[in-house]
């Protein structure tokens, strides 16, 4: 606790995602007082095929 | 706002994902009044071996 | 099959809960050739305190 | 109803996932008192690389 | 993990919530072979007016 | 997108979310390299008697 869970477009690299994960869970125990073993980070790549916005699929826009 | 989730059996072809993005984003903004850019649709496919009704997977039964 | 969940701000009668449930579901059945028995909707009230967008909650925007 | 959602790590063979299904629904039935027809459950796994702990992805342990 | 997420009609008292969460722990560990501390386990309630099952919500059916 | 679900245990003042909004936005805009106005957080409030660790609710622990 808490549980966090980041939608993201597909293709970033583990290391961006590792950097996220710190950073995120280093701000969460600071703003909430909580420690870092209790904080739990997930992933969730989306295509742009997969995600729409104003009824537009992100894969039609590029 | 609002933001729509679709879980749906995977193999739909993107055309498919296409229009029932549009057909939700007009439905959704008729109905509660909203600009269709408030509007952000997330299509999750499932696979039939990753979804159980009855305590059987969807793969089991084909 | 599908199952579509529906995050909006809090406050709608359930009469447009309603109105919505039943467009999603045509739609969904039009595109998607599904029996509408195979569609399940679920709505889930956001309040304006527990959502952020841009890093500023909606609830202090009005 | 119930929907029930299990986030596990990839890579579980589909009889794990057949004889959990299984005994989740079981379970449910006995406790809750429904018809295992009532019962959805959806695996969604989760690679190593988008779980972390305590700021650390899971990839980055073993 | 695994992290199990149960939607499920409003009204349910702690006691069976409680009961559940004991059954589907033992269940998981038991098939998947891992420490009871690694399941968590997260009950959401979902009222009849927010779930709809062929474009009718549930609260209109009773 | 992102889209940022944080899901945490009910009784946190406002405060606390709009201070961890923005600073959950301000690293991932950081580290993604994207525009603040394409991040959305969202709170779930958890009751203790909603979440269960070990099989236990997090209610029975207090």
């Amino acid at each position: 606790m808490p549980t966090i869970t980041v939608k993201l477009f597909e293709g970033r690299p583990v290391e961006v995602k590792k950097e996220l994960a710190e950073a995120l869970t280093r701000e969460s125990c600071r703003v909430l007082g909580c420690e870092p073993g209790a904080v739990d980070i997930l992933f969730e790549d989306v295509k742009k095929s997969d995600w729409a916005t104003g009824g537009v699929l992100w894969s039609e826009r590029d």
